[in-house]
């Protein structure tokens, strides 16, 4: 089966799934639980969990459960995420807390940790070591979260702070991804930690292109919390470098997108051009992306659909 | 030892491990995290997990981590609930979004939770079934708390959804206490079941009263949500039991305390004592406390220690 074929395979099969997760608990849960569940994510995580287990010549069916767990995981923390950047928009649909009210928010974030959690139990609880690199992941997305919030407060941030930053909060998802997508299938341990270096590069990447992508974009579906950033003085690399570059430049600009968010945010995209801001990143996402491939590169079986998927989401456009 | 001896050394032993639980993450959630667990909490549940595991004749090395888990899943579910009832003090102290913020206090809900989870992985990696115990009762809470959330825009709510619920919301958990607290002192499945059977009938009874002293309590630190609970028109078992004797009345009653709320409070008072809700709540108390004794009773084993927790909780005044 060819690279496109299997990904929208994984697709449909990780959509399907999760339409029947929760279905029998309170009706005002069930309802909230799958609009959540159900909205156009990326699935990037579950189908990086599958893929992994795939090129480790896994059987699928060892790490579906955990794929479909670890969609959740990261739906728990999109829910919340939201709240605490009172976001209004996520995939195109308006936000738990906007849509219902907070504390709907705050329960449904709750119960899809639950579900996501009782469904990892039922199906590994012979295999400990996937449940607890599983929540050894969900400290860190707190963790990571939490230096995110720190920042917002700080004005002098450095890359290495940031990457640590990104790491604990979107590098070892993906991390746990490629780790459990390895466990499954029950590879050795040196192959099982190398996925799992080349899953949190991944995630780096992923996360300095998401901060690229959010301001460069045309996408719609991207931009979406743009405002709420630039509002909390959230770090981002690119914001990072441009106060490295041109500090006083460059707060002028947020300012200014603060009272007239088109006007400032045309100023921010212009400096960043200029300073040679975008260019840095772009190589900087190359960078790593070159890093995570040649772990693979040094794996002794055939990668190639992990490449590809490398490739996958460094040419996403949203 | 003495009974009162030992729930003394439990409560200190308790509170000395849960200082020492979460040290070394971000400056701020450590912060916040020591803050939530080392307040003024009774510890009802770890004291009747290691209680439990003492009368079944097991090792309190087996039953601590579980019972420190325990008490921090039951924090988490604290300062969430905080959230959504926006009460603003907590065991003394003001809550953690009344003292921080809103998204801090989503954000440690979230903390808590991860650090008793990894807790618990970390001690029972090779007891699955105390994992599977302990996430079952976390989807239960969950559902009981969506189930209180939706009797506020209800008004008639029978004893029996009533019942449902608590169980859900506060039962499950204290039988939880008691299944894990039996389960790692390796007693038989019959024995397990009674005595989580016990622990819900406990949690029941210890819901009811919770409701009962909130009203009529004289401490300061009962009646720290009564206002919400008011304004959120929250179904409480009195509340219920006054909506079917005297409807009018009890609604009238309530709508001045959203006004005048000392007024409204000791009107809603009189009418529960002169309807006859408050003996019969008493009286539904110390039937179900009864009834959980009698479980007891019939193991054969000497329980005498839990009866005196049972007695110990049905005493209490706060």
């Amino acid at each position: 089966m060819n690279f496109d074929n299997l990904i929208n395979d994984y697709e449909n099969l990780i959509n399907k799934k999760l339409k029947t997760v929760y279905k029998n608990g309170p009706k005002s849960l069930v309802e909230v639980f799958n609009y959540v569940i159900n909205s156009d994510g990326k699935r990037v995580r579950p189908i990086l969990t599958l893929l992994t287990n795939h090129v480790c010549k896994g059987n699928i069916e060892n790490a579906l459960p955990a794929a479909l767990s670890i969609e959740m995981f990261h739906d728990f923390t999109l829910v919340h995420d939201d709240i605490m950047d009172d976001d209004k928009v996520r995939r195109g649909l308006k936000t738990v807390h906007e849509k219902w009210d907070l504390g709907t928010g705050v329960l449904t974030g709750d119960l899809i940790l639950s579900v996501s959690l009782n469904n990892l139990i039922k199906n590994y609880q012979n295999n400990s070591n996937v449940v607890k690199i599983f929540t050894k992941g969900l400290l860190a997305v707190c963790e990571g979260q939490a230096l995110d919030k720190e920042f917002e407060s700080k004005q002098k941030i450095s890359i290495t702070e940031y990457m640590k930053m990104i790491d604990l909060k979107t590098g070892y998802l993906l991390g746990m991804c490629t780790e459990i997508g390895a466990v499954t299938a029950e590879v050795n341990n040196y192959d099982a930690r190398k996925l799992r270096e080349y899953g949190i590069l991944l995630g780096r990447g992923f996360q300095i292109q998401d901060d690229y992508l959010e301001i460069f974009s045309d996408s719609k579906k991207m931009g979406k919390s743009l405002q709420s950033d630039i509002m909390l003085n959230k770090k981002t690399f690119l914001m990072i470098l441009a106060n490295l570059k041109c500090p006083k430049l460059i707060q002028d600009a947020i300012e200014l997108s603060k009272k007239d968010f088109n006007k400032g945010i045309d100023l921010v995209r212009k400096l960043l051009v200029e300073k040679g801001v975008k260019k840095e990143t772009e190589c900087k996402i190359n960078e790593i992306f070159s890093e995570a491939n040649k772990i693979l590169n040094d794996l002794n079986f055939d990668t190639s659909f992990l490449h590809s998927y490398s490739m996958h989401i460094l040419n996403r456009r949203r």
